[in-house]
């Protein structure tokens, strides 16, 4: 919430602007030259808007007015001439109104007036509902529904126009450049994206531009999956893929940036350059989270996972850069968590949240993914808890609502969500067959997750019939999950019911969730963990996705050790086989060319994926072992855990500040600059700490409330 | 349907390029210099739509591709590169699919090859659920919901882009020119609608342009209604309701078009001009329908019903030209019926009704009004019988039903509709107290027929679960109509309940809608045409809108003579008053400037409103006595009735050609060129017929089957 003192920004509907904003990038995806959207229903912007704030002004006062659309001025309800820039606004108390219409792009406005500011506390609406009758008289507009505005800080001036945002670019130059079958190969060094440049481009005929996340995806021309085509003219260059005829300047910059670490370049004898570059394009971030430690490998881990993280980035969370450049749920709800341990971009959580669950009425799934759905409505909650954003969930609370409203709509006579036609029950990309028909646990498990959110929610925005309604079918839906999936004999979820009947399939996706949900009683987390969760004959998981969760189980269960050697055998593995960045799948048994396939496609697989980059969140979060207890830290817990380390040091992001930690095998050091919150250990003798009295829980176990903002140190054994 | 031999046309998502052009027009509206936008919800177009076709070809056929957006093509889900403007469709069997991406105007397409065209054909969908799993593996789509494509005849070219559509224009010159109070008063001698020129537009000052319906209106330059302001500087003019400068041409024309007959110009010393003229802005209508008759007056009449109907034709069916240039529900529906007997323009009445219907999740009533909503259904069935398109229906039922779920989701316990909160409860402009709260017998009475219409065009889409749902429904609140608002005592229906309690007040509304509706038993026709229609207590009904079904009722009930005078004083009596258009509101007992004010403003009624036009449709179907009795005129029924003239003669279209019926004292003449049908008639003695066999009917009343093209000349007494 802004006052009136501090600057104006540009305001527009709430999440209208960010569903714009997320097509636009959701739409540069390509695919060998080709134009590629999503197979969901696009979303976009309400085309009429009006914006209103209630004035009390003692002395009349010039305001500035910016508007993208054609708009009109209404000063309690009576039209004002024209499109001005500048109004003066009259003394008294009135209702300003200014309603905008726009197709092409979201209605915003900026005013800026010495007192009178466009804010978030400005009201809009789409539909006022405001009628003048035969006599003159305005009609009853107290059902009329307003939201708080929508805005972001940093469109803070009047020529800061939102529907013109772009990302930061910087110049990158190749690292080495050689040649092959007759083309050029040129390798940047490390997984990067960006909009290709030519310098001294000229001569007449064409320039084949193959990318490649690997030097055998660049080289293979047929198959790369990304390529763009130049037919250059004398002082024209036309981009083929998009169809762009432009004259041609000292640089010519491509039109559309690409996923790439190798470019290889064919052309026509008749044309030429001179040199290849890059134009780097990234969200600018700053990375309040760290993490270092005594083993390099794992520093090394953590790094690359930090720039899988800066480069999938962008207007919103992307799932990978080469490929889909799209907002997936399920990938999105993992890089709110990094992020949180990372740059704690809270905008870019909410410009997600909004872009992936765009306008009413719901026609399918989140990305048409039954689970999707699911994970958008926790990452909502994770939201709350990190940020403390109260006024976020209000907003977003309405379609929260009509989404659930979907789901419930569609549940089987057990009141359990099973596929439909159209749906697609994803889980994870498994190795080896997975039944995706019926009751699946793992879903279920998700959706009484859900549930006990819409629950949570509905009490932060005061819905109590929400509240009750959603926190029932919640209770009833978590009093059937164990009868219906938990099977004795093998001490463990079953993966699915068909007809009312277990089936033989164990999979290791809902007991990890049904584990750090708390779902299970602490003898059944036991017994997952041996007959599941460290069982190698249940399927392995092979993506990084899936192994996020199967980390994070063993992390509840105290499994550190056993994680850290993971973490170095996976990730490490990935390095080792010169990734510069994280991927969407990798199968440890692979080997060359068979790293690079899916999908049926050579060079299918996306290199840079950001649930690739789970090792930020579990080192954040489990060895530095720092969470929120309540909303945006005003509470928190520090249990840290070296789990096999020497040493380490980190920290992590609070809101508004940060809580920095070291700890060696016999001493732990705390900064908390935001909050209060107990430090948790185990020293096998008593502890001594700088400030404040150390309490002994059971066994070795100790605990010291942290509340001052300077450094604790702690000594233990 | 298109089939291939024929021209193709551009294409789009049914529905939504007429969305988006109503809001253009819409968005026209100005009010004293300020841009004037509706205040219900502005729906707009899918932004990312799928259009696909099964291609079967002997030999491969290059196709021309025009777009509007961003596209890609695939070849059974196979990309192919760029955005072409020529492609080579290659031999065989496929699917052909275009994706095309546009957030500022519909995303279109059109096709010409030798065989492959776009038209109505094609499949579209705004979410086609096509994704591709790990294997390579592509989703089943059977659950994707495709619909025909839309497109209208008239875009049968690669350049005629939907986008930019236009009226047509022609320049008109002013008729007079006069100076008044230091400014010019320019007169076109009758009601017009434009853009106005300035030639020899120059100097350096402001031009004020006030326009008038009336000299008044137009002479008054606090209150006119509409007004525009030009800054002149040198070779530059700037309209500064538009914000829009631009350079001064030979001639310089108004960018937004505006209503009026008189214009009043005031200007600074320093600018100058020679000649007003203007651009008359029409859609370019076949007057297809006629009428003629002994009495001048009555020809009249029915010439300025035309025209007025000219004026307010146009992308929509308007209310009126000055004021609110929107689409309106129940002034469509009545401009529907008069454009059946007049230019027969089915693609107005669609792209109206799917303006009027935006998109979903439905927020409010049709224009926000309860009963508006109502006139919504009732328009489509009437559509179905006068043209026999059912594939109109098929298209739009979907959003039939989810309005109808809007209805249902807001019904009283009695299964009844009220006002509620935010709704505008309209009935009509009436110039004594009527209330609006509770169970309208009127509101009633059109739940019922729209429950009725549901049913029967459930029935026509095939969907015999809705037709049963519906026609039940429907059959219920029948049952409640006359015991819950027919008051015996007074033989009438009362105006309204409140809780469950029959009021005092008795309007026409209800009993002359169940009249036509034929709601009420013979008996309680004639009870309340005598207790209500022809009684001088009940409130008179002062707008040409409700006199419409006022006088249709009387008609149903035999009273062509009576209507004919009520006609000759009412609508006689706006052309006395100087009318050149029919008005939105008429009070005979007004005098002078009485007639301009509406609103609580001096000139806020518009003299040019559809709803005046209705003569237009009288005088077809219960004088001519010409309408369908199944659709499309495959059967219709001709009843001429002379009403007190001596003769008359006029020609109704129909869908692909046309009846034409000449009738005086002892001769009937009939040429229908479409369907069949029965001229029904009364002769004292027994009459005689070129062609067929007359049967005599009960009394008088004989009748004549009509079944060939040719004329058929009847001899009666």
């Amino acid at each position: 919430m802004n006052n009136s003192s501090s600057s104006p920004i540009w305001i527009w509907y709430p999440g209208d602007y960010e569903i714009w904003l997320g097509n636009q990038m959701n739409n540069r995806r390509t695919e060998r030259g080709a134009f590629f959207p999503h197979f969901w229903k696009m979303d976009s912007h309400y085309v009429l808007v009006e914006f209103s704030k209630k004035i009390d002004l003692a002395v009349a006062e010039e305001i500035e007015i910016a508007v993208e659309g054609t708009f009109n001025i209404k000063l309690d309800g009576k039209l004002q001439f024209g499109m001005p820039k500048k109004f003066l606004l009259p003394a008294g108390k009135y209702n300003l109104s200014i309603k905008v219409w726009n197709q092409a792009t979201p209605p915003t406005i900026f005013i800026n007036g010495k007192t009178v500011k466009s804010d978030n506390s400005w009201k809009v609406t789409y539909e006022d509902k405001e009628w003048i009758d035969e006599s003159g008289k305005a009609s009853d507009t107290s059902a009329t529904i307003y939201m708080d505005a929508g805005g972001w800080v940093d469109f803070d001036a009047a020529d800061k126009l939102p529907s013109l945002y772009k990302l930061a670019t910087e110049e990158r130059k190749a690292v080495a450049v050689s040649y092959a079958q007759g083309g050029r190969l040129i390798d940047f060094g490390k997984e990067t994206f960006g909009f290709l440049r030519f310098s001294a481009l000229s001569g007449k005929g064409k320039i084949n531009i193959y990318y490649g996340e690997s030097k055998e995806e660049a080289l293979d021309t047929e198959f790369c999956e990304t390529l763009d085509q130049l037919i250059v003219d004398g002082n024209k260059v036309t981009d083929e893929a998009l169809a762009i005829t432009c004259f041609i300047e000292e640089i010519y910059t491509l039109a559309n940036s690409k996923a790439f670490r190798y470019v290889y370049i064919t052309k026509d004898d008749g044309v030429d350059f001179k040199e290849l570059s890059m134009m780097y394009e990234f969200k600018p971030e700053v990375q309040r989270g760290s993490f270092k430690c005594n083993d390099e490998e794992v520093n090394q881990i953590w790094n690359v996972g930090a720039y899988t993280m800066q480069l999938t980035t962008r207007e919103c969370f992307i799932d990978g850069i080469k490929r889909d450049r799209w907002i997936w749920s399920g990938d999105a709800y993992q890089s709110y968590l990094m992020n949180y341990y990372l740059s704690f971009d809270s905008q870019t959580v909410k410009n997600t949240t909004w872009a992936l669950r765009g306008k009413d009425p719901v026609t399918s799934h989140t990305n048409t993914i039954l689970d999707y759905t699911f994970f958008w409505f926790l990452g909502i909650y994770d939201y709350y808890m990190y940020t403390g954003d109260r006024h976020f969930i209000s907003q977003v609370y309405p379609r929260m609502q009509t989404l659930m409203d979907y789901v419930l709509g569609r549940t089987n006579v057990n009141g359990m969500v099973e596929g439909q036609t159209g749906d697609w029950v994803f889980v994870d990309w498994a190795d080896d067959f997975m039944d995706k028909h019926g009751e699946l646990s793992f879903e279920q498990v998700l959706f009484a997750k859900s549930l006990e959110t819409m629950a949570l929610c509905a009490d932060l925005v005061k819905n109590n019939t929400d509240k009750v309604k959603y926190a029932g079918l919640a209770l009833a839906l978590r009093d059937k999950l164990i009868p219906a999936f938990w099977n004795e004999t093998r001490q463990a979820l079953v993966h699915n019911r068909l007809n009312g009947i277990q089936q033989e399939q164990i999979t290791r996706y809902a007991n990890m969730f049904a584990s750090f949900f708390n779902y299970l009683t602490p003898e059944q987390q036991q017994q997952i963990k041996v007959s599941v969760l460290l069982n190698d004959s249940v399927m392995k998981i092979s993506t990084p996705y899936m192994r996020f969760y199967e980390l994070e189980a063993l992390c509840t269960l105290g499994e550190q050790k056993e994680v850290m050697k993971e973490m170095k055998a996976y990730w490490g593995g990935m390095i080792r086989e010169g990734a510069t960045s994280f991927w969407e799948k990798y199968n440890p048994t692979d080997k060359g060319t068979q790293h690079l396939a899916m999908y049926g496609r050579p060079y299918g697989k996306s290199l840079c994926h950001a649930w690739g980059a789970s090792p930020i969140y579990l080192l954040g979060k489990y060895y530095l072992g720092i969470q929120p207890v309540k909303a945006g830290y005003s509470e928190f817990s520090i249990t840290p855990t070296l789990g096999g380390l020497k040493w380490m040091e980190g920290t992590v992001p609070t809101p508004n500040g940060e809580i920095k930690l070291y700890m060696n095998e016999n001493t732990i050091k705390v900064t908390a600059t935001e909050g209060k919150g107990y430090l948790t250990f185990t020293s096998k003798s008593k502890p001594n700490a700088s400030k404040g009295i150390i309490e002994k829980m059971d066994d070795n176990k100790y605990r010291l409330m942290i509340d001052e903002k300077e450094e604790v140190v702690v000594n233990y054994k």
